[in-house]
């Protein structure tokens, strides 16, 4: 795959020693994720502002974009997908990985893995590509789950409008380990260190009119996350 | 408190049977959070765009702005800063709660606690909230450390900026419990239900020259967030 090759707006400033060049670990961060924050402009200039929602998201790593291509779906009927198409969009997904305790107030920090994606998105009118795209969400959530279930109604399909952004213009960060500490506190002997943090399943908790076992992706998909059993 | 009263711009359109209206559930779902995403205005008109940024932040319920006020720091030479000052910025809050694993893709969902505030930024520039503001932030990844740690020194503030964002103009949703199926899809006994998911920390990491037991309020965080032991 291509390197992480940011445009002037997606290079990273501040925190250079913490810039991911290789695209591969944008892609082990999307898959992740299961939440990613999409920010479109709202208002009329000059009183313009982001509004920043929570999007599940699929990726199709050898998407029809360069760099590979995230799908996003919502209601046909949400304001934000208008707007969306206007302006260019900034998508971006954060993993926590753990709480830094440094020495000094200055130094506490948080462990993650970040990326921000810019770019306009498309709206995906073709029945192909839009199949596809909703099969991919489902199965980032659930691995295998979409072979699984019924075909998507008519009626289902006409209220969904999916979007595919390109991965092309990225960036990500990621910070990992201990505090960078001022070595006058660590020579005062000074506690140091970290909270590793995850995100971890419960067991699956079936409806209450659900019958039969729990099926094999949805008890694998728990396991995977770390559930108990 | 007074109830969350958007306004048009924070009114949640789709999904308003998802819409919280009291206040104490946004103070509780912050305390939660440990990161927010903050969307600020990028590029000149008609060019703009939202550039999303992963923040940590404290919370001041009976801070200075009705509602409550919302600190964030950031490096006075981070590039988003002076931007985010010029125009209203919006900061979502999430927290992930389950996967929903419905009997069709359609009903497909995630469990979450959200919430969006939208405003205008101050720099806090008095010396007493901006240290007030700083131990909020600490404190809030890890409660009651800012008083175990030495005071922070003149270079150290001269290098930090704080911003406050009150509260007043913010909304919130949630979804809990299994998915909304399809009476048909039920009727045919294809399987539904959630995957509960949240967040957990490991044990505490000492640095490898730190000396010493693991501070008390670093084992009860750990602890809290359901670190074994």
């Amino acid at each position: 795959m291509d390197p992480l090759s940011p445009t002037p707006r997606t290079t990273i400033g501040r925190g250079r020693d913490r810039a991911v060049r290789e695209r591969e670990q944008l892609h082990a961060l999307l898959a992740d994720a299961l939440v990613a924050h999409l920010g479109v402009l709202a208002g009329e200039h000059p009183h313009e502002h982001p509004v920043v929602l929570p999007v599940a998201f699929g990726v199709e790593a050898a998407g029809p974009d360069a760099g590979g291509t995230l799908y996003l779906h919502g209601s046909v009927a949400a304001g934000w997908l208008a707007r969306a198409l206007e302006h260019d969009v900034c998508l971006s997904v954060t993993e926590l990985d753990g709480l830094v305790a440094g020495r000094s107030s200055f130094h506490h920090s948080m462990n993650y893995r970040s990326a921000v994606v810019i770019g306009r998105a498309r709206l995906v009118t073709e029945l192909a590509e839009r199949e596809r795209a909703l099969e991919l969400v489902v199965d980032h959530m659930i691995p295998g789950r979409w072979r699984t279930l019924r075909a998507s109604t008519r009626k289902e399909l006409a209220a969904t409008a999916v979007l595919a952004l390109g991965l092309a213009e990225a960036s990500m960060k990621q910070r990992a380990g201990g505090p960078g500490d001022e070595a006058g506190d660590i020579a005062a002997g000074v506690w140091g260190g970290h909270i590793p943090v995850r995100r971890t399943a419960g067991e699956p908790v079936p409806d209450p009119d659900a019958t039969g076992p729990v099926p094999a992706d949805v008890v694998r998909r728990a396991r995977q996350l770390g559930a108990p059993g």
